[in-house]
């Protein structure tokens, strides 16, 4: 392999990188061209219009994270069942073009008979493990479904979907609270989101503390500008409420700033400290797939 | 008193019965002209236009539950303080037209530091109360925002609000669960609905169980036509999860059949025995204000 076009094609958003034989990024790319907005059976179009320059270059191996392979993507690839390491994962590669462009399988885990699911997060697992140099791990990968992942010995025993920044938004646009909250969510007031944690770290369920950010409104306890800030305090404080988390356990946070700056927050009041890795964590994933796909008798060269 | 206007004005909904001297529904009108339809001073209009003909007869006192006493309402009613008794709530009837129409105050209670508030709600637990002959209890009233209240010695100590009805609504409108509910709700499908309770009951957060729902859908476990009634057990599940109650412990339902019908299925899991009463606990509950405010000396005629 001379270089890797790595890719993640998610709902929303497609970005790709051109990356060296080292697994040094050379270029990178994003465009609005989430899944969602690429008709069926016009992947392959949007693909090469989007990459061309890469894609004509020798030696090119292009391989895809995402929702690009799900149901409604490009080609679908199978759940791969956990415990998995990259391993697995590359030996369940689905080829878009035998040699040259494969889609990385999403993984699936079950637990009392309720299954779970996760597509382009389990290549940043891997990304981040590389980065930080780590074999076993809890790591959070927050967003609309936040993802909470145990990594032991290098595999991915366990992971569990919350549905966070989702019921987030629906909160912020749709519930009675929208009316009261400002059009903006302007700066994160951090006193606000702290008083949100603690509330929620010590309720039952979100279903009674959301009410409190429209009772402290009409009684003036809060004003209309910090309402966003403590909602997604509350939001995130009933997800890390649920984790059996012991004092002095490390924490890795994958993802954007803004959000895992919010986590990092929030995992302080229960005295968990963290480690945080960037959205280049899903590059040096694709790139950790790719080499141990090179590595087996049936990879690429 | 000849006749009590017994009325409730809802965000959504006006209702109005009118009863004789002894508490007896003689005749009963429903609207759609909740409080958002009508423009700021256009209550008294939209009020004479649904009920001028029960409150031109000589002798008829009338009395408003519910958010016409809010701020958006006809007149606003200041909240009440718990632990509240049918007396003190006469006690703070807000004057429409003195000696001729009251607004009925809200409750409010404390607890942490978070206030919680009801409209409505306060005056259907002293009907239900009297209609059952209870004067302690622990009530449920389903809904949009869903009460749990503690009334000892007919005076209500404490309640807390629930956005039960609420979360169901955003999930099943807005949230990428809508992609795959079918577009009605359909009939109730019993063993769904309590697969959703049972896991509500047996989990940590909603944010994780509703997840279930997209990925049972996922892998074919549960039909699209049980989706509703499965993310409904899920909701009330999770509202009864937070609740301390002792097997035995008996639970009063206050609401519309179709609610309450849920609730007592899922607090059939918990062991819990109910009784139900249906929505003339508004009208009860209004005359039993009315009643108190008779026999006190600054009371009407």
């Amino acid at each position: 392999m001379k270089h890797l076009l790595a890719v993640d094609w998610g709902t929303s958003s497609l970005r790709g990188a051109l990356l060296d034989r080292h697994g040094k990024v050379l270029q990178e790319r994003t465009f609005a061209r989430g899944i969602l907005t690429v008709p069926p059976g016009e992947f392959a179009t949007v693909f090469e219009a989007c990459f061309e320059p890469w894609t004509r270059a020798a030696g090119t191996f292009c391989l895809i994270s995402g929702m690009a392979g799900s149901r409604q993507g490009w080609v679908e690839a199978p759940y791969c069942a956990c415990p998995a390491g990259l391993d697995d994962i590359a030996r369940q590669l689905v080829w878009v073009t035998p040699g040259c462009i494969a889609i990385v399988p999403g993984l699936r885990c079950e637990q009392d008979s309720i299954p779970d699911v996760m597509r382009g997060e389990e290549t940043q697992v891997f990304g981040a493990l590389q980065l930080l140099d780590l074999r076993d791990a809890v790591l959070v990968l927050p967003g609309t479904h936040s993802k909470w992942v145990r990594v032991a010995s290098n595999r991915m025993e366990h992971f569990t979907t919350f549905m966070t920044g989702e019921f987030y938004a629906l909160l912020r646009q749709h519930s009675i609270l929208a009316r009261t909250l400002p059009g903006d969510d302007g700066d994160l007031d951090v006193d606000a989101f702290n008083q949100g944690v603690a509330l929620a770290l010590h309720s039952a369920s979100l279903l009674q503390t959301a009410f409190s950010a429209r009772t402290l409104s009409l009684f003036e306890r809060l004003p209309a500008a910090a309402l966003p800030s403590y909602l997604s305090g509350l939001v995130i404080g009933e997800e890390l409420r649920t984790q059996p988390l012991e004092a002095g356990a490390q924490v890795v946070l994958v993802g954007a700033d803004t959000l895992t700056q919010r986590y990092e927050l929030a995992l302080a009041q229960r005295r968990v400290p963290v480690r945080r890795v960037g959205q280049d964590a899903a590059w040096r994933g694709l790139w950790a797939i790719a080499s141990a796909l090179s590595s087996s008798p049936t990879g690429i060269p």
